[in-house]
C-alpha cells in the first residue's frame, strides 16, 4: 500500500474515564504512526480518539449517522453525515483498514461482528469479551494499551 | 397496527442440526401467526425458516447481500438483491417488527447489535449470551422453544 | 432464471391522472405475466401499479423511505422499511431485473440514471425524454401502453 | 454555521478538456473559500476538482463506490470505501452542504435528482440542461465560470 493507513476506532457515545483516556491514546497513536482515524463522528469515545488524533496533529473521518454535522464532535478533519442511522456502524468499520474496539455496547459489539465478517484485524481494548460467547475470528487480538493496540493491529514489522 | 407484523429471523449460513430444526419451527409460528418473515436470503437458519414458513403457508422475504438474486433460498416469496454484503444486515432487522435470533456468529452479533440500537424486541433462541458481555436491553428475551420465542416477542396479549 | 422476474415501477408520488392510469396498467400487466413488481412504497405510481398488481393477484414489493411502514400505500404485498431516505432509490432499482419508468419527477430522474448505471433494461412510459439530454443507453426505449412496455422490457421471445 | 462548509463536485468518470478545466478550477475555487470538496473519489471530474483543492492547499474527501481503496485518485485528503456501488451517489451529495454539476452522464444526473430531492443547492456548470425534461428546482442555477458557480451556490452575502 502506499497512501496512509486508516484505522476506525470504534466505541460508545458515554464512556469511563478510563476508556476515554485509553481511546484519547489511541487517537495519538494512530496520528504519531501517520495514519488516518475513522470514527462515527459522535461523543465518548469516538469524540475522545478524534480529540487525540488532533493534538497530535492527525487527520480523521467521522461517519455521522444523522442527516446533518451537528452532532459531530468539534476535533474532526471531515465528518461526513448519512442519513443511515446505526446502519452507519457498517460504513465506519469498512472504511478502516483495520478496527481498535475500545469499551463498548450494543453499537460496539455490532461493529466487531461487522469487522470480522468483513475480515477486518480488530484488537480488543479494554472492550467486549466476544470469544466469550463463541464468536471467534483469526485476526482478533486483545491488548492492553494503544500502542500495543497499534502494534498488533498491523503488525510491527509493518509499521 | 393494521398490516400483518414481520419478524426478522437472524442466525447462520451453517448451523447445527438444532438450530436447523428451531429456525424451521420458527418459520412456521411466524406464518401460522399471519406474520411475515424477514431474514437475509441465502442458506442455513435463514432457509430453514423460510423453509418452514413456506410450509405453512406464510409469506417471507429475503433481504440479500449479493448483487444478485443467484444465492437465494428456494422458499422466498420476495427476494431483494442489495449489493451491499454485510451491510444489508442493518435493512434485516430495521425490517422487522421484532427479531428472534437462533444460534448464530459474528453476523448474528452485529445484528442483535443493531436490533438493540434500533430498540426492537429480541428473542434469543439457543443464540449468543450477549448479556454475559454487559450488553443489556430492555426488550431481550430468551426463549426455549419457537412458540414461546415468539409469544415472548410481541406479547401473548397481542397475538 | 427460474424464478420469477422482478420489474421496479418508478414514478413520483404525485401524478396525473393520465399517469395514475398507466401505472395501473402496468402494475396489471406486471402480474398477469408473473412477474413481481417493486416500487417505492408510497402514493402515486407506485400505489397504482401496486394497486394494478394487487387486483390481478399480484405479488409487489415496496422499499420504503422511512423509518416506518406508515406512509407505505394499502396494495403491498411486503413493504421493506430502510429509514434510507432518497438514498433508498438505488435499492428500489437494484431490486428490478427491468425498469418502467411511468411519469416522473427529481426522484425518477435520479433512479433512471441508476439504472442506467447498473445497466438494467429501462422503457420510459410518459416519462422523462433523458435522451434530451445526451444521456442515452443501448437498453432503454420508449412506450405508449403498458403492454408495449413490459414487452420492450424483456423481449417477446423471453416471455 | 461555525466549521467549514462541504461542497459536493459530481461529474463523469471521463469528460472532456473543458470539463475537467472546469472541474480543476472548482476545486480551487472550493479550496481558496476555506470549503471542503466532497467528490466520488474517481478520475475525470472527481479527479481534477481534487487536483485543484490540493494545489490550493484544500481538504477534500472521496466517497468511493468500491470496496477498497484501489481507484481512489491521488489528490484526496481522506478516502471512504463503501462497496455500494452506486448506491454511494446518495452519500456523495448527502455530505456536501451544496452541489456543484460539470459536464455528467447518467450517474451525474442521478445525484442532480437526489441533490434536488434533498433540498440542496445545486449549481450547473457546462452540465446537463435538466430543466428541459420539466424537473425543475427552487435551489436550481446554472453558471460559466467556477467563480461564478461558487457565488451562486452559497450567495455571495453569505461567503
Amino acid at each position: 500500500m502506499n497512501g496512509p493507513r486508516y484505522v476506525s476506532v470504534i466505541g460508545a457515545g458515554t464512556a469511563t474515564e478510563r476508556e476515554l483516556s485509553l481511546a484519547w491514546s489511541v487517537g495519538r497513536a494512530i496520528a504519531e504512526a501517520g495514519h488516518i482515524l475513522v470514527c462515527g463522528g459522535l461523543g465518548g469515545v469516538m469524540e475522545a480518539a478524534a480529540k487525540g488524533s488532533a493534538e497530535t496533529g492527525g487527520t480523521s473521518v467521522g461517519i455521522l449517522p444523522t442527516d446533518d454535522r451537528t452532532p459531530a464532535n468539534p476535533y474532526l478533519t471531515v465528518t461526513v453525515p448519512t442519513g443511515f442511522s446505526h446502519g452507519r456502524n457498517y460504513l465506519v468499520v469498512k472504511a478502516g483498514d483495520g478496527v481498535i474496539a475500545v469499551g463498548g455496547g450494543a453499537g460496539t459489539m455490532s461493529e466487531i461482528g461487522l469487522a470480522m465478517k468483513l475480515g477486518r484485524p480488530i484488537v480488543l481494548l479494554a472492550s467486549l469479551d466476544v470469544e466469550a460467547l463463541g464468536v471467534t475470528h483469526p485476526k482478533l487480538r486483545r491488548a492492553e494499551t494503544a500502542t500495543e493496540a497499534l502494534e498488533l493491529l498491523f503488525g510491527r514489522v509493518q509499521e
